[in-house]
């Protein structure tokens, strides 16, 4: 079965760790979130890649303009055309790019604001672009058989409001809830979910509050409190998914 | 308390129905799905209308390049310009565009195929876009007090995966979780959001399958459920969510 080709997962080698980040202004407080990371992980010792995509402008919209060599020029199926140009090696370069970050990690950490109770656009349609059909998975290799398996990954999410309206019954709603079709999807191709890094009360992005000291120091906190997590990665317990011996031919339970 | 105008809600004008679409390929069954619902819906008597993202070219990726006249032209604080661009009547034209058709809306449909555990990116991006802070909702005109109350929305998804895969415990993962934040940002503008009509098993968009008469029927037959759904809306309870009697002062459940 395929799989990525794993650098260091026996720790004989480099770390590497990709952060794909996803916020429109440097200067917010997902920046400064992602600066501590590759901070945080450079002095571990690790390589440290970022894909910052509004940076790069990315486009993720997935449609018929981004294949140059279609299977069906008519009618565009995305995952045949996904298929078909993965295993051609005629995807968009950009996507290339990407596959060949997410090839070398270790440690994946998406970085994004809770924008209507999931990931920012282009966030989502980097998902929808990237994890590509033939490339990253196929019918059998998927879930805990899936590409990237051995690997990492790690969700840090702001929010607005503040962390009591994300209890249970909460007017924020559950975060678990939001955060599980992004983490079913990083389980759908191997990876092992680490539980979020959660900023609540993440309200004008940090910057506009510079003369309040208690925000200020909140907020520096937070970033401290991001730095420590970072280095006690080796602590946490994966969060705990289904896999092929729990489902029947049709995908349906069986225990 | 500001609310879109309504037009039809007494049942004394003619319905209107608005159609969200977001499909790359107009021969999908996604589609298909729209074409049955401007057919079904136009029979009964309502005006319909159609925003097809993917012809549109919506792009979906919330930025300050959509901003002209910027409150901050130095740092992009996405809610804070979206207030003041749409106070000021400044906000980009497609987004005004379909602003003015969500305030006709009685019946909000979106119909989408399921990609990574959601939608299209080209659909969350227009939530991103067009459900602005300060015209759709503020801190105080939101959930049960929203813009939209009164105003009624229904999601149409498909999935490649069968039914059964979406059953407790099955591979696909629960339905209900993977529309949570689609419906609750709805329920978070104020319309009732009624139980999703779902297809299911929908691979390479039914029109690869034109020699497979078993497949033909069942696509067959859901349009024609689809159908007689729309012809029966009245019956449906909405979805039920929590609302502010239900918190307290920072969000928290009181009850």
């Amino acid at each position: 079965m395929a799989t990525a080709n794993s650098s260091a997962i026996d720790g004989s080698e480099t770390m590497h760790a990709h952060i794909v980040h996803a916020h429109p202004e440097p200067a917010s407080y997902n920046g400064a979130l992602t600066r501590t990371a590759c901070d945080a992980l450079s002095d571990q010792g690790a390589s440290v890649s970022v894909s910052d995509l509004y940076e790069a402008g990315f486009d993720p919209v997935e449609r018929g303009m981004h294949y140059d060599d279609r299977l069906d020029p008519d009618t565009f199926a995305p995952l045949a055309e996904q298929r078909h140009a993965s295993r051609g090696g005629t995807l968009a370069p950009e996507i290339r790019r990407e596959i060949a970050a997410l090839e070398r990690v270790d440690l994946l950490i998406l970085q994004f604001p809770l924008w209507w109770h999931g990931p920012p656009a282009i966030l989502k349609g980097w998902m929808d672009r990237v994890f590509v059909n033939g490339g990253l998975y196929t019918s059998r290799m998927r879930y805990d058989r899936g590409y990237f398996r051995g690997r990492r990954a790690i969700v840090s999410m702001t929010t607005g409001a503040p962390r009591e309206a994300f209890g249970p019954g909460g007017r924020g709603g559950d975060i678990g809830t939001m955060l599980w079709p992004i983490h079913y999807s990083l389980h759908y191709l191997g990876f092992a979910v680490l539980p979020p890094f959660l900023s609540h009360g993440i309200q004008g992005h940090g910057y506009r509050y510079a003369e309040d000291d208690a925000l200020q120091a909140m907020l520096a906190n937070n970033l401290r409190s991001w730095r420590a997590r970072l280095q006690e990665l080796d602590a946490d317990a994966p969060l705990a998914f289904p896999g092929w011996d729990d489902w029947g031919a049709l995908g349906e339970a069986i225990r």
